[in-house]
């Protein structure tokens, strides 16, 4: 039991998700992170790196420097985490993956489906794995309600209801405030509320019931006057299987933090889940009481059981779910692949996703195929 | 302080929506029901006054014959409540109204637009007053969540976001149902979910926030083999005022029972409300912490107070909220008039609700004027 | 089907609890009001009686002069309702008992045991029925949890644990205000706390369970100073089963309006009730997961739908299960008594806690024998 | 920033809390976990050490040897974790502390009072650190609770009130279920509910309000038949302060998976938090609307901001609550000590507390000074 060589590229100073990627990284143990491309500024990358443990001569500012680097080494890293803002993904990714490291990215996948499409084709032919962070597929009971759906509790599904609900945008944001700059810049993020919670919503609809819509209906709307992109998104979906489909997420609702909710409809029962709750969800055979089932509790299947690290009623929260990610890509990079990874493929989806989104409401809320 | 003498039409043996009638119209003592067409059966309808303390002498079948004789009557009745399948609204009303006799109507108005213009017409000739019994209104922190939109707690509104969820319909119904049987009738009905339960959401949604769309955009849904109506309904909204709202009406949403909510998210604050928890709110000022206003509490304002039976933590109710329809139509008819009272121009607005989201709906979800 | 003809004692001006009670006799349409001695100052007394519509001759001032008025006439009423402070409930029921009347009296049954003594002996001799109102034992969910424990489904009871905790007396209240005046004045009241809402409590306990505790210790506290009764109440209680049980009364529990709650743990599955949301429980047969039993829906028996009026999802509250004591004492009264009925018995076993409760606080929170 | 070298003694394969602190001390990456006495069995010290990569010459079956050995390397453990059943902590602790190396214990302190008193003198003596993982102690929201009890917002406190129910041993366990098998024994454990998890809840309380209670009275219970511990227990405290306190501790409470509360009620205000939603709390000033107060979100002070990792909306759980107990003792351990550490003087508190309650019981419930 080696921990698998991680390096990092993005997180320095001041940023949110690349303390996450690290703590989810360490909980496990099943890597270790010894070098970084942490900014693009010398300076700053120095000091990050310093600051958290990484020696001086691997740290880069160069991400393509990295990537050469660090292929160079007998000790060099098997893996690297992208935690840039989106447009840069698919250019450190084909870096890293041209160099047969894995790449662990956070998502989306890229800015653009010009990037996307452009990274699947590096992919395709590399010598290394790729592995998207849409996290929230990490928790127990979100593999719980797959499990569910598979297991046909719910019967033919009849509604998909995705919500992702925030509030932390409801008003023109600090100028200082790093996260909120680049999250709504349309260049660096591809998309507002749609990309960077929309597809979160998306994903997490997909992998519970394993469908995917094909048209879908969407209004995008920029509430906070001077903001560049949209700040509100509704979708209503149509699935092959006659499902209906709703995805709404927000980055004005206020009063909600970072309220993700999955509602299932079927012809046998209901379910719902909630990221602020995630340790239970709620579960309705039509004509029976309500059950609330819980991590670690009696009515909690194998898919749950897997991922779960500690008993009922001790909460486990995002960045257990966040690890539950890191420790199934170090399975896989050692050869033993669960089939919950997300890959390119779902990446793909989520960013053809936001840019049908995008048309739909750019023509007034037309349905358009996807 | 007499009572006023009440009639009902409809809400003979087996009946749900005529008992709720009976109870509300008892709670403040501002009624007495003293004469009943229950059911156009006459024994039915003779069978069913005996059951409820109407004199034998007062008991019809034929509201024509009740409406005239009791119009004649020195103490005949001053009002009547009708709780008939929706298809007979217009011309019970058009009966009572032209002898004099106000009348208390449950909702919707009408089964059909053409219906609803017809008594429109004759509303405005008559000497009597009409009121429409969208129940919801009479909950006390729906008055408040009123009060706060209008007293620009939530700034600007930006999000309308209304769902009414049942689950009772989740499958075909026991053929002896008789509240199914001509809720799913289209031409009882006229509508399915959407005129059952959306148009009680339409509606709250708009008392509360004074607000109503100008173009939708709809997708009605009928997912139990056999319906003849829809039995979920999606419905996207633009306001004048650039807000957006959404409305989702499902009578299969397994796990619901009667899951009114509203959730409005404005410039200033969010504020949400839910009709299986009624006695509170949710209200969130940007930047500061959730507070929760309880019917009764240190939070509650004067538009609260005025219909708030009994101290905070001891629960209202369905019945309370719907008996306060019942006083402030006695209050309107001794000549009080409230200002919160449901008439016909928010029974037309329903109506022409549900006819643009069946035509949006059969158009294959295109966007329709309202 | 003629409402029975009802007096009451007490309600004028000011009160609480006496519009409760006549809003509760109202909502079924099994009692008239047609009598009262809202006060026994004469002034005050008229106009109570006229702002409810009794008429003036029927207004008194004296209980003894409208026992025996009332009783002398042939449409003199058949029950009276009791409403007045507690330690006038014993004089004012004798008073009624012995000419004949049934009495519905509002709880504790006295302010002392002396009081609760001599009552017991007029009732016993009299020809007409007392009912006291332990209101929260009206609630469908409350007999669903007594029918369950009945039916074997939690086994042998090992904890009994009943909350009733409030906030309104959390300082000292306004002098002018007239339901805190006398409930915290230990001769109306006979004690606070633990008499005003401690009772409830402890009747619930036993009306769910079937089972009174053999001993207990208590600690009564008066935390807001100048009080004169005690505003905290904590008792451990010994069952002859060997159950253990808890109370816990408190009026200074900031944050709590009226949680009255119950939780059951027996050696198969546990249970929990909550009044302020009391149209579902929670019920966990050990090793499985909880469900969540609503008023109305598929887990209800027959105890709790004896007493639901509207169907699940739709809340009755607080008023409903007052209004299902009133309507069990009509059918009592009609001679079809109803099993539930909270008489003297319970009245007795109510005031002998309070008392033993005193008694083992005074000696220091000792153990004492019920 | 080099991690501090970690040792375990206990842990080994089929333990819960070993795997606990290996994830909490792991998520910060303040330490390193190089050595270990994973079992007292050789093989079994082995095979568990080797599974968590503990390399083969610094696995120890012995830990006596252990802290020898260690305290003889260059490159020793700094630190060690204990993790073995109650009765060993002592004896462990005394090991390494004379060796100069830092303790960091899991909780209850010891199993007696005289091994607790053993400790003390040792600890006292000692060059080297003891932290008691007394974890719930972690939570933002309790550091938060704790800082507004500090500020005075509740004013002077009145009720303190803690419960700690858990369902796991309502029923005889599995007799393979080695956590239930020690844990259930009066030897290695020295208590059942009152000491797992009773003390618990009582340096919660502690922790939060600053105050110890004088005296208290204690029913321990045993339901399950067979066992040899208290499976639930009930303690009615009195403060110096005219606090009334009562802790309920239950591992039989059939529904409860982890339900550790804290409720406090002070002359201002009231608070309540709960451990299986431990993200926010409950803050009512009195006459004012209850507030949700959220870690990370606005109503969120310094203590909590100071030990929250992740933004407001994504959940925190035990393990991050458990890992703060570690990075913070790092942060002792490297000179830096914050003023919230639980050490010896708590633990010592907390089994004097265990064994007071233990004689009050057996006493019959009697009052005993603290």
């Amino acid at each position: 039991m080696r921990p698998i060589r991680l390096g990092m590229v993005g997180g320095g100073e001041g940023a949110f998700i690349g303390g996450v990627h690290r703590m989810a990284s360490r909980l496990d143990g099943r890597f270790s992170l010894v070098a970084g491309a942490l900014s693009s500024d010398a300076d700053r990358a120095a000091r990050s790196a310093l600051a958290i443990g990484i020696s001086a001569d691997r740290s880069y500012s160069n991400f393509h420097e990295m990537a050469a680097a660090e292929a160079a080494r007998a000790d060099g890293i098997e893996a690297v985490s992208i935690v840039t803002p989106n447009h840069l993904h698919g250019e450190i990714a084909t870096a890293f993956l041209t160099a047969g490291i894995h790449v662990i990215c956070d998502k989306p996948l890229t800015a653009t489906l010009a990037q996307a499409e452009a990274l699947a084709k590096v992919a395709e032919g590399a010598d290394a794995k790729f592995f998207l962070t849409h996290n929230y597929t990490g928790y127990p009971m979100v593999r719980q309600a797959r499990q569910m759906v598979e297991d046909g509790l719910l019967g033919r599904l009849r509604i998909i209801q995705a919500e992702y609900l925030q509030d932390w945008l409801s008003d023109t944001p600090d100028p200082d405030n790093k996260q909120a700059a680049w999250r709504t810049d349309p260049i660096q993020a591809g998309g507002g509320a749609i990309g960077d919670i929309g597809t979160h919503a998306y994903n997490l609809a997909c992998f519970v019931t394993g469908e995917l819509p094909t048209a879908l209906c969407a209004t995008l709307s920029t509430f906070v006057p001077g903001r560049q992109v949209d700040d509100d998104a509704r979708v209503q979906m149509r699935y092959a299987s006659g499902a209906q489909g709703h995805l709404w997420a927000s980055q004005v609702a206020t009063g909600n933090e970072n309220a993700l909710t999955l509602r299932l409809y079927g012809e046998l029962a209901g379910l719902s889940w909630s990221q602020e709750a995630p340790n239970s969800l709620t579960y309705t055979p039509f004509g029976q009481p309500s059950q609330i089932i819980t991590r670690g509790g009696a009515g909690a299947g194998m898919a749950a059981e897997a991922v779960t690290r500690i008993p009922a009623g001790h909460p486990e929260g995002y960045l257990d779910a966040f690890a539950t990610l890191y420790r199934e890509a170090a399975d896989a990079i050692e050869g033993h692949p669960p089939s919950t990874l997300i890959g390119l493929d779902q990446g793909m989806a989520g960013v053809r996703f936001i840019s049908t989104c995008q048309a739909s409401s750019a023509a007034g809320g037309a349905w358009r195929e996807l």
